[in-house]
């Protein structure tokens, strides 16, 4: 080793120990007699003290280092005068003997500080000096922790861990696939996972009986803000189960990652139907660090008020849907403040056309954007309805069903976001159940799977895949937390026939199924057991358990939106000669 | 969970419990008044026993259960009548009280026992009724346990898991990349990485000091039986060491893995240049289970036994090069094993053109295949110096260097294989160290990188990269057990401008340099640490462990030697339009 310690570890217990330290420049500071240099390691920080009287030729190469050289420094541990408590090794420096330059550093293009100077580009493309910074560094560490508590807490529950191929077969279900020429075997293509799915089923068929993989998966979308090309899972499988067993397993390996990666202990995770998920929070991955759920209105209008309309109120008569939530003391929002969440839930990606409010003042007096169609009494019946108190804010949406569940959900989000009550510090994990197996497409004018085509309806419901597809329930589950949805998973289907039926609901034919998933439907005839299973997604776990909004400082390398490596300027052309090796041309 | 408990846990402590068991029919035994039946699952068998006379309608059951068959049973465990001690449920059977049939089972196309009787095709394409098979189930266990093993020894010493990107750049050195054409980035390609050689470099240039991964990686190349397509490397990379560091933390690793999987203790792991292993064993890679080291007889032909010569011997005069093996005991070997053996040398693989043999009597007196040319004090005198006993045979071939040296290794582990001195069950590491950096290569009229072109010279040899570069050592050494190599490394160059001369010797321009390698270079100007590193074969490595000779067995899903997964048919052709999508034809 070049060193005897690193940069985290020295403390008042060393005092007057030789050491040996190598690490990067963080800063240098000239006081005239003394020269200081904060040494930075992976594990921490060390000072280093140079003193002119003592060793001035020493001192004076001291200040010739600049910004991100490599040194290794010899010295004795010695006690600071002015300490910094709030640093590990902050109660020591290093009286430095002797100075080895490693290797010299130009000036980086951005500091290499907590709060940095640079922009997102210009990160990326030098991602190996934005890795250097504590926040990003600390979220690669943080994932590492995760890997391995995930792997401990399975392995002892004697889960195997298998790895399954990276080259496969393409499958137009799903989302669109990368494929790879395949040289050997000209005009034919492998594919890249979109999951390990397929496999890992195959697994369960062989008698593995609980199966965990962390693995890369792809997928060659156009990208947001969250979604990489290549992003990673955590694939679990386990036979001779049902959907409890599941949701205790993993909700066990949930509580684990929190308790020893973050010291939280997480209670018991409550459980919704995706039927109630939709109807209070409009979402099938409800926040539900705070309440403010939907209150259904349309049903009751003719009922409650509707006699005491002074003029009818087309937006409302008009409507598929009217819901409402209720914003706790928020009866004193500004005009300025109702313009911004009308502003905002008439946005596009909103989609509502207008808002209504009822302010209950605090005197219990309701008053609204709607007073000419609305007198006191309705009002107040509303409010009533709502449960809404003395202080409280109405607000309410209405238009078709979906549409206004959906832009409702925001608007809720965005005053949860108001109202502070959406602490990155709280977790709030939550079993989203019972959802649909199949969702009508407009666009291919089919029946989609809402999870995949595995998943097995529950049985009492098989029936009904004749007569009304869109009403079967799935044995399907997601695991929630915050509002992001973490991992989903479902029972499988282990009968052959059954999952024929099901590829025939998709719009398969039997050509097609045989062509693509034939190898699962003939494992099927073999002796497949009961099995089902779970996927995490890792990325998205990271960085929530990190307090960030998107993945992707929780990737070492990853791509940016264009799908581009910036930092190693892939993709990138190649060769003829390698194009025709793999009889492909390139067309334009 | 659909069972109390598993198919390999009952034993005489649960006598008289109600269990309830799922599984796969084994096998199942009509006795007349009894039927038993062998129900498997991952963790062992367990017998079931049904009594006509006590349940007919049960026992006509369950002989209606065909083989492979998935069951759940209920029962009561009871004590064996006749015990079965080599199993660890062997003296238990469970008295069943009811049947389920999960699914029932078609005839599989081979048996699935130890000893099968399906051949290797039909195998691969049933690979999920392959792995149900203990001998490959257990090679996935072993597998998994070297895993987690690895990591646990790894993490313990503050190395961080980092996955590296499996979307990269293609580059021309090396072998030959697998690609894949974005969309987004019409005529461009990602490869994907044959190791992540040069992102594990990065991430020691942003500081994170310990990393390692266990990761695919991929090289489309024309298989051979130990060779995939996409294999798996433990790879790993430290910073601020020398060479002896990464030795002693590896050679920990190995040991760790072979007393912690294996149970078996390794000892301190010998090491050995490069230059000794070719003299010695004429293979960098020598199996040093058993001795028989070659002794080089050229340089003393003319001193000890010219004179002697009746007929001059050609073959040993025009020679560049002789050498020979001492077979222990081997005196009486029959002209049929001799004719073997020189049929051997002189296959192509092996490529000698004969074979000179001298026995060593019991009574000391030396006969020979060439005694028409030496006498017997010449015989007796090559003898001594080859320190040959009464009873052993010495083996002599003579011809060019490099070829009679490679020759004479494969005769040397033929005679260990025939001498039984290659037992599967001794392990026996060894560290090679000292490497050439360079190696000329004939068809390209250019040097090539022994290792890799990051690979740093030894620096006292630096001066001789102009005059010498064939002289120039490197700080590279591979791990090797029984002649398998397990992995290898080196310290790398960390200096920009030695890596320039290092791409230059390599016979890449600057710009090429640049563009391929640049980002790595720049990276080396903001403050690289002194590295190096290390790479281990998972797959050979879990292949070695379990006693076998090629790794596919060891890969839940393989490919074949055209790679091809048979299973699910794999390359494929795609769709037009997905084609179209990536602006890509087939040419043919």
């Amino acid at each position: 080793m070049l060193r005897t310690h690193n940069c985290g570890e020295l403390n008042l217990t060393h005092l007057g120990a030789k050491v040996t330290l190598c690490g990067w420049v963080q800063r240098s500071r000239n006081m005239g007699g003394m020269t200081f240099i904060d040494l930075r390691d992976r594990y921490g920080i060390t000072q280093l003290a140079f003193n002119m009287e003592v060793n001035a030729t020493l001192c004076e190469q001291a200040r010739q280092l600049g910004r991100e050289f490599v040194i290794k420094v010899d010295g004795k541990v010695i006690e600071r005068s002015s300490k910094n408590t709030k640093m590990a090794t902050g109660e020591i420096e290093i009286l430095v003997t002797a100075v080895t330059i490693l290797n010299s550093a130009i000036t980086p293009p951005f500091t290499i500080e907590d709060e940095t100077d640079g922009g997102d580009d210009i990160r990326m493309k030098y991602r190996y000096l934005d890795l250097r910074r504590n926040v990003v560094k600390n979220n690669l560490l943080l994932r590492h922790r995760v890997c391995q508590e995930t792997r401990k807490y399975l392995d002892a529950q004697d889960f195997i861990e298998v790895e399954t191929p990276v080259l496969i077969k393409s499958t137009p279900e799903g989302a669109r696939d990368f494929v790879v020429p395949s040289r050997m075997n000209s005009g034919e293509f492998y594919a890249l996972p979109q999951s390990p799915q397929t496999f890992k089923q195959l697994l369960m068929v062989s008698g593995f009986d609980k199966y965990f993989q962390i693995v890369k998966c792809f997928r060659d979308e156009d990208l947001r803000a969250d979604r990489q090309p290549e992003f990673t899972q955590i694939d679990c499988e386990m036979s001779f189960i049902e959907q409890e067993d599941i949701l205790n397993v993993f909700e066990g390996l949930v509580k684990t990652i929190f308790q020893n990666v973050k010291n939280i202990s997480l209670s018991n995770v409550p459980r919704m139907t995706y039927d109630n998920a939709m109807k209070y929070y409009g979402n099938d991955k409800p926040d539900i660090r705070f309440e403010m759920k939907f209150i259904e209105l349309k049903s009751d209008t003719e009922n409650y008020y509707v006699d005491n309309f002074a003029t009818r109120f087309k937006v409302f008569d008009d409507a598929q849907y009217i819901n409402a939530i209720v914003a706790n003391g928020c009866s004193e929002y500004t005009r300025k403040q109702l313009d911004e969440l009308t502003d905002f839930v008439k946005r596009p990606q909103v989609g509502a056309t207008g808002l209504v409010y009822i302010r209950v003042g605090n005197d219990g007096v309701c008053k609204s954007s709607v007073d000419k169609f609305f007198d006191a009494d309705a009002l107040a019946s509303i409010a009533k309805k709502c449960n809404a108190m003395p202080g409280d804010l109405i607000l309410i949406l209405a238009g078709p069903q979906q549409k206004t569940q959906k832009a409702m959900s925001e608007l809720r989000l965005e005053m949860g976001n108001r109202l502070g009550l959406r602490d990155k510090n709280v977790f709030a994990p939550l079993w989203v159940l019972d959802f649909p197996l199949l969702e009508w497409n407009e666009e291919s004018q089919r029946y989609h799977a809402m999870h995949h085509p595995f998943t097995s309806p529950k049985p009492e419901d098989i029936p009904l895949l004749e007569t009304q597809p869109g009403n079967v329930k799935a044995n399907a589950y997601d695991m929630v937390i915050n509002g992001v949805e973490l991992g989903g998973g479902s029972i499988r289907i282990y009968d052959k026939q059954l999952q024929k039926k099901m590829f025939s609901i998709l719009g398969f034919t039997d050509e097609q199924a045989q062509s693509q998933f034939g190898f699962l439907m003939n494992a099927f005839e073999y002796g497949a057991p009961p099995h089902g299973g779970i996927a995490f997604g890792l990325d998205r776990f990271c960085s929530l358990l990190g307090g960030a909004d998107n993945i992707r400082d929780f990737i070492a390398f990853p791509k940016n939106n264009s799908g581009r490596d910036v930092m190693i300027d892939a993709p990138s052309q190649i060769d003829d000669a390698q194009l025709k090796e793999l009889s492909i041309n390139v067309t334009k």
